[in-house]
């Protein structure tokens, strides 16, 4: 894996920049025949796409994919799929004051340190917007995988507030702009994230993902973990911070008694495990059981309250963003842990195909 | 990266199984003319064998490293290194009557379910004797990070029992046996560890690894992130269900004013930060001040405690675990956790260097 | 190094098919602040396009490149760079009648047998328009190399006919459409393969490609050595069938008296070598003497004689190409070579720069 | 690919130096549930093995491979396998004398120029005896390609002599101590390489190897190249400095008209080809046909004629290699060409199987 590629089999580069002409990414190594169409992808895109509720930056883009190659007559050729999409709401001006100031916890200051130049304009490469290089890969991640690996994620925490998993019902999550699968919390988050909102702040979120459908057997031991891989793909996206498969960092309170997901003889021979402490993942390779995965996101850096910083000459300033932003950056991480998760399986699918048969 | 290589320049290939003949790693990419003895790796395995306290297994191993190429007259010559680890206290026996059981949380299983075939002695590839690999490679590291690079890890909450951060002293890890940096709840968990071990049982840990004197730069934007190589480093140990860099999943419960670490000038032109909730890295590039990560390990699944489970017949079965193990794998994940933090880093210095200059 | 990607820390991946709307590459793992302009690229490009003489294929094509990203005010940003260039003058219909049939010679039968679909347009991706995206990505590598290291390439066979090598002149190489550094061959040659053209023919070739500047020092023993990456990158051009290292085939019939190098004390410190039997490459690593490659490229397939040749079904078919072709692929492998030159060479400078410093 | 590791999905990783206490490689990817014994391994390692006849190094190696892991009750577990060879016969106080000199025509000089350090004793890392991890790594890719891929190679022309065509059966290779296919040639060759020998000087030649029962399909396009990766595979092992696919360097002669091999309807569906210019591989794609590689290996410098040279302080030396070496380098050759073509067709068959299923 390179600074911009992503996968082993199943791999994509992304490309692009916030504020430059288009963004995109090259798909290789997907298998041909596959029937693939614009519509394929962009029906995740929309999902992604900003300027949606008022929960989410106002930025306005159709986000419209255009494939450039690798499909031929409505299905792929088994050569690199690139996706392009178009930047058309680039409003320059409003980074422009920030252009010699870092804003605190933002990329801005590391980028200078390490290659002496940026773009500034809307963060440049460090921009959320490079993640709809990975919705759209992640489009066809699923078409590889097929229907009977279904994936789905949402926010089940919002600042410090969690779900209540009694309520978890994931067909909710399209149901509400908040992306969660908790139909009561998502009407209490929606009062509390205006009020975050109209006060310029921000808030952190945790996103889960699960994927149901995946057979026992993918993934593989030690560096080519399917819960690693997993690890790097979430860590990967925008703001996030901590990464966790199943019992994540509460598996450290556990006993090995509570932990031990116990097995009884199941349905076709497979075992019926009697819990899912695991997250479906033993020793890096999945149990069958549903691969259950979340993540952390810090809150957006541009906030209205101005900070301390320093600018590039090493002066101290007081910065303040003004330009549009996200209060709650976990909404729109929703379709982007889908995209993820679908390009890891999709990986390890072709991996285990590989060396298994 | 492959199933068995991690790494990008700086990249080690891991081999051998709990119970065969020997264990190893082929450390690739390393600068030349480095000193380099076997009494250099030696004293970091030391710190990882088990049989040192009753708080770890009782296998006996003397994990002597042997190095049979790439260093020459003292010195390394820039050709890969074979790190050879002989076994020598394999007692199979005692893992004869798994060989057809599947032990609750183990990846016994999984193997079976990937592959049709496993090493059932000691768990074969999947125990935490491969970790042995892992310090070795990882004492070559540090060798090419240098002094000005200080690497230090410590369990930092064992069972559900955290430390007090006000003890923190990364100078008191090696003076317990527990490898924890808070003196006074090392002598309490102490107590408690003894009775779980008495009991067969198990428990689980947060380790929290720190790096001093990473200059900013470090690390890449995208898919070549700092944190997210350090995810997929850390999510790779035995055990291991969840990473977290600075603030972790606790980042979620921050505003965007609580989040930001501001900055104001500081000496010799580098900024001086008020606050690392982002554990040293920003955008997927070290910031400068200290690399703060963490992971939970959860509790082995090996206990005297019968769990219900099936066999490779996929009959009914119980099974009890005999054998020889770790009532708390957080201690000796403490050197493996160091280990990884200089890996990554070594890989991303020279990565920094080959695009940077 | 994937199905679409080349290079280690410098790599590129390669997208696109001849009549889709667009190809190119992206470019990643570029230092950051290096002066970087379309025109910069665009000089190589229109080296390399079509029907600039009445020897190469009269498809027209401006070959205009696009930078899309990883370049802000005129200077690389260390970021992916993505290079853009339409296609303008597709005549699919030209192509129609051997959508279903198998050229002899040509990929069309083996993308059918192991992708079961194939763009058949203009070759799809088996076309040599796909080398506009090599050299696009070689006049990166070229500003990454800077202008110590020279960089030429030239026809030095068509057909049987091999230059004369006390004419040998790599300045002419511009100077004649037929890319040739011995103007006497060049005229004579000209007058051939005009009739060649109109016979609807076509005819090999061998192009040599050297680099002078190269240190001693870069390349790495094994399996990263500088003439295996050369072997490959050369091997991998479009109807490239044989490379040679220095004295190459000929290596054979050498005595160990006649192919040892001798060398004296030269300036500098640097030694004098008395001959370059070598081609500038010992152990995988450059000597400092003149980097030397060759390679032939095969005749076309696209013939107006008629071949038998079976079809998709099977059956028994003739086939003719009407299609626009080139009578000598060789002229236009010119720059192709130095591109994948300098992207080799990009790669092992960098390379270098990471191990040793 | 890394300095030491070949291959994408089969891959294995190379260490070890000449005068070490052993070399050997981590063959990484293997499907499991292939059976695998070190007597599978040995019998090709005795082929290459030294002092097998008057026309190799009188060195005396049992080179007795060990399985240190990745097979389990004979059985391959899908887990890295670790073959180690032990060194015996290392007479260091040969090549005292050339610890700081520089011979001619050998890695000795660039290895320091890189590294500023090299392991002189018998080359070190540059000793054609890593070539024996190769061929341990190729007897476990021949396992994955079975039965039905057959690999075969020879010694086509030693010096200026080329075999007669005619006379080609690649059954007497084993039965001549020079690995030719051609009887004739071999006794007229001996007669003259015993000369040579007796001279102390040496001399090159070129190896063909062929790999029958290649299904069409495998392979890919672009930089995935069947031909590519061979090109790569072969210009690694040492001495090559050409490659040639099917007619090589010869293609450059031809017409359209003569390269094109004509296909017809053949038995089961498949075409049949009525040539082989193409080696078997078009577009970086198996056709089906018999597979057809060649390289060329210069002579070795190691010869008793004195050269002229410098020494590491840059001053004017003559060389005399007085060690054991090889007369013709190519005879030993002809198993690791054989290795190499099954390394590579392993790993194709594996990413073939990945993407096309």
């Amino acid at each position: 894996m390179s600074f911009n590629t992503f996968g082993r089999l199943f791999r994509f580069t992304s490309w692009g920049e916030s504020h430059g002409p288009a963004i995109g990414c090259t798909v290789d190594g997907v298998p041909p025949r596959i029937a693939l169409s614009e519509a394929d992808i962009q029906v995740f895109l929309d999902e992604r796409r900003p300027g949606q509720s008022k929960y989410t930056t106002q930025r306005r883009e159709p986000d419209a994919v255009k494939i450039l190659s690798g499909v031929f007559e409505g299905q792929t050729t088994g050569t690199p799929i690139q996706l392009m999409i178009e930047n058309v709401d680039q409003r320059s001006k409003d980074y422009g004051d920030i252009a010699q100031s870092y804003r605190p916890g933002h990329a801005d200051f590391t980028y200078d340190a390490k290659y002496g130049i940026r773009d500034y304009r809307g963060g440049g490469r460090s921009s959320a917007r490079e993640t709809a290089a990975r919705v759209a890969a992640g489009a066809v991640a699923r078409k590889i995988l097929g229907d009977d690996v279904k994936i789905r994620a949402g926010m089940v925490q919002m600042g410090p507030h969690g779900i209540n998993r009694d309520n978890l019902d994931w067909n909710e999550v399209r149901n509400n702009p908040l992306f969660c699968p908790d139909t009561a919390a998502a009407r209490t988050w929606a009062t509390e994230l205006e009020k975050i909102r109209k006060a310029g702040s921000s808030v952190g979120a945790v996103i889960e993902v699960v994927a149901d459908g995946v057979p026992a057997g993918w993934g593989a031991p030690v560096y080519g973990k399917l819960d690693a891989d997993l690890a790097t793909a979430l860590m990967s996206i925008n703001a996030a911070k901590g990464v966790e498969i199943g019992e994540g960092m509460g598996a450290a309170a556990l006993t090995g008694e509570e932990n031990a997901d116990q097995m009884r003889p199941g349905a076709g021979g497979k075992p019926e495990f009697l819990s899912n402490k695991a997250g479906g993942i033993l020793g890096g390779i999945s149990t069958g059981q549903q691969i259950v995965a979340r993540f952390s996101v810090k809150p957006t850096s541009s906030i209205l309250t101005p900070r301390q910083s320093i600018n590039s000459d090493g002066e101290a300033v007081d910065v303040v963003t003004k330009g549009r932003h996200d209060p709650c950056v976990g909404i729109r991480a929703v379709p982007i842990a889908e995209a993820m998760m679908a390009i890891v399986l999709a990986d390890h699918m072709m991996l285990h195909r590989a060396q298994c048969g």
